[in-house]
């Protein structure tokens, strides 16, 4: 599904997905609210997170915290439905763009993972959504 | 300028400024366009590169293609002046609202990074601008 990142022109100004993963197999993802324009989180994908987005048109992501593929939703059912996947010059950051219908995207319960300043209501209970499971922050 | 990261109620839901920068030191960036909404650039910051865009309100970056602080703009004129920073819920990314007047923000020419599907026609020729200077994307 990827093209071997093999010049410098051909990955800046061609039309050929040549995603580049670090040295830890990941690639920085920025994930934009559909409707309200606002960022909603910022993740990363390994080569399989973004084969099934891009397969599935739902967002899948590559947990650091849990080690493991991470179909975003999948436990509080807020899925994030793909209408648009860009890429930058280098080719190693993805910008999605989703529609969460009225749903959230953060695991404190917030619509947007950068609630601070705006959102003063949580959207859910996340104690009682990812009830018996581990906080992902860690200090 | 920043507090200790000592619990984690405090990170996600307290008001205080304490980012979780990575094992390089860094921590990853997503810039929008306050007039368009569209994201310009993903980068990283260092520490150092932080505080400098806190205290300055122009954004500073970390290269790590150059390996150095990164004062965006001061080659190619183009500088950010910063309208909104915020921080996600485990503080491990930054969201910046830049002003970059009629400006560009990407080193092929385009005014955003992720210029595939929309921009036909660069903003400046990098050939002139950054005459001299290395391409910072690497196959």
């Amino acid at each position: 599904m990827f093209k071997k990142r093999e010049n410098v022109l051909e990955i800046e100004e061609g039309n050929l997905l040549s995603p580049k993963f670090d040295n830890d197999g990941l690639i920085p993802v920025i994930t934009m609210c559909a409707k309200t324009k606002e960022i909603l989180m910022h993740g990363y994908m390994n080569v399989e997170a973004l084969k099934k987005t891009i397969e599935t048109k739902e967002a899948h992501y590559f947990s650091r915290s849990r080690n493991a593929l991470w179909h975003k939703g999948k436990t509080s059912g807020f899925t994030q439905k793909v209408t648009e996947i860009r890429i930058d010059d280098d080719q190693d950051s993805i910008w999605l763009t989703v529609d969460i219908g009225e749903g959230s995207s953060c695991h404190v319960g917030y619509r947007s993972c950068f609630y601070r300043s705006t959102e003063k209501e949580k959207k859910f209970d996340p104690e009682k959504v990812y009830k018996g499971q581990p906080n992902p922050t860690k200090i």
